[in-house]
């Protein structure tokens, strides 16, 4: 059986059983494989720590990713999967991969937006690796930060809390298509420019921590993948039901409009889109309001879009549709 | 001008003085871009952190790379250079790109590779991002470590300090070329056999730790991209002139006899080949004879190879021949 029949939640999920069966019973260990990013107890400091990827025509063209955006966007990814474990962003490393034939000045902005990023969320970057890549650009970014107190799991969210969701998504995905259709008309229009940025520079939410620590959040998890994948991974985790509003579900009108250009449904890509690198938080409904004050007050845009509903042992995600009745959602990026 | 046009000295040189005007002034940098790896201070604790990148057909072919060996090395490599900082390794993530056309096996075996260097390394694997890459394998590894005491760097050779290699340097280079030229007897060669064992699962150097830390070491560096050029490397950071004495050169059985098979020179593969992912070490000429004496104690070959000489403002290396003769040394691997 090859890697793309079994796909990529059964692959992961062995993966992580075999590492948990390992390397799990370390103490030091408080966040194994599985959530946004693994959590270590050092002499007593604990370290968040994650890694991501991104490939040439895997997650980015060239031809409409600018160096800087690239650069941005890269480290911006993995300080998003810190923040949702309530880690403070501290310092960034970066493996670059290229051809050797950019000028060096792609180099240069490629490293002028990351450090541009970093700078904004007062994060180190310390460099890391170059490489030849005969197979296009290619780049990790890592990036450790504290927590002081509890991380933030994927696994804690409780029947009776309620979900809520910063920002809007859907329109970095809507972005991506703009940019994939190569739709002409975007720096005219400040509505679908805004969607264009979303998905090149996208904004990690490190501004939301401080809200986070303030109040009895149960879960959290990043929206890198789609809303209603990364809704069902907190789920699965949690072993509970979630019941999305889809009434409640914010769609901006950047999003609306976009989806009209390329031709696709905003609620769809609102769903399934992936690439906002919003939070999806649970806990108690008492305070979801406060809470959802609090972030506005903190200038992020903040929504309750659903709750969690029973207990659930395998874990899903269901929408409830304006006409009261209510379906299982499915969908979002799978890499196999 | 192009990547490939500048070259990889001059690129990396232009990135460190970026961020080291940057970010360097922050007091929580101890060791910033520019040497093995990246030293930080949080909260007290020193943090050592490294990233390498790995890539089908510039590092190594499918064809000949087992799965297991590659996921060993991944973590080998970056081990080693967190090693040369004098840090002790503590987890591990890996980054990895398949095509998805792999067998299951194949991710199952790069997983127990890296797993069992972790084990014989004391370090944690926790897991990390698996990605779909059309253009090939990719990992990329990342290593954090802890360092009891200060930082050992590149730049602190001093004149009459004590050049030292552990282990034997030239192999692992005849062993990649036993494996590129597809020699088809090296199961049955112990000496051959014994040079790809080299190149497929370098061991970092963990063992030394202990050692390094009861002398006084003055600067250390890994050697992945060869003697001369890891030795220029040591000599630029420190400002000095470092001499190599070709005779005192430890070149080994299996390299003499795989030199011969690949048809290529054992003392030009020795400083040139690259990927042994062996020590070299500075420290006081008085202490080196002991220094080497309790490498071998700790099951760890060592010998004295040079000398710092002298002081000098952009730093060389040069090799003193048989006859008496001294000439500068160059070359090695470069990316770009």
């Amino acid at each position: 059986m090859t890697v793309k029949e079994l796909g990529e939640y059964p692959l992961v999920a062995r993966l992580c059983e075999r590492l948990e069966r390992v390397f799990g019973v370390d103490k030091r260990v408080l966040v194994g494989l599985g959530d946004d990013a693994a959590v270590l107890d050092i002499n007593g400091v604990r370290l968040v720590l994650t890694i991501d990827t991104q490939l040439e025509n895997a997650h980015f063209r060239r031809r409409w990713m600018p160096a800087f955006d690239l650069g941005w966007k890269s480290v911006a990814i993995s300080i998003s999967d810190v923040v949702a474990m309530g880690g403070k962003p501290i310092a960034a490393l970066l493996g670059l991969g290229l051809t050797g034939e950019e000028p060096v000045a792609f180099v240069d902005e490629f490293y002028e937006g990351a450090i541009s990023l970093c700078q904004s969320t007062g994060t180190l970057l310390l460099g890391g690796d170059t490489v030849r890549s005969q197979i296009g650009l290619m780049v990790s970014s890592v990036v450790i930060g504290v927590i002081e107190g509890e991380p933030i799991q994927r696994k804690g969210a409780q029947v009776g809390d309620a979900i809520v969701l910063t920002g809007f998504v859907g329109e970095a995905a809507a972005g991506f298509w703009l940019l994939e259709q190569g739709v002409s008309n975007i720096a005219t229009s400040p509505l679908l420019q805004r969607c264009v940025e979303r998905f090149k520079r996208p904004t990690p939410r490190t501004k939301a921590l401080q809200v986070i620590h303030s109040f009895p959040v149960h879960a959290a998890i990043d929206i890198s993948d789609g809303l209603v994948i990364d809704a069902q991974r907190m789920a699965i985790a949690s072993k509970v039901q979630i019941v999305l509003d889809m009434e409640q579900l914010p769609l901006s009108e950047s999003l609306r409009e976009a989806a009209r250009i390329v031709g696709k449904d905003a609620l769809t890509l609102a769903l399934t889109g992936g690439e906002d690198y919003e939070l999806l938080i649970a806990l108690p409904s008492s305070v979801a309001k406060e809470f959802c004050q609090a972030l506005v007050r903190a200038s992020i845009p903040a929504h309750q879009i659903g709750v969690v509903s029973a207990n659930h042992p395998k874990g899903e995600v269901l929408g409830r549709n304006p006409d009261g009745t209510v379906s299982v959602l499915q969908g979002g990026f799978q890499h196999f």
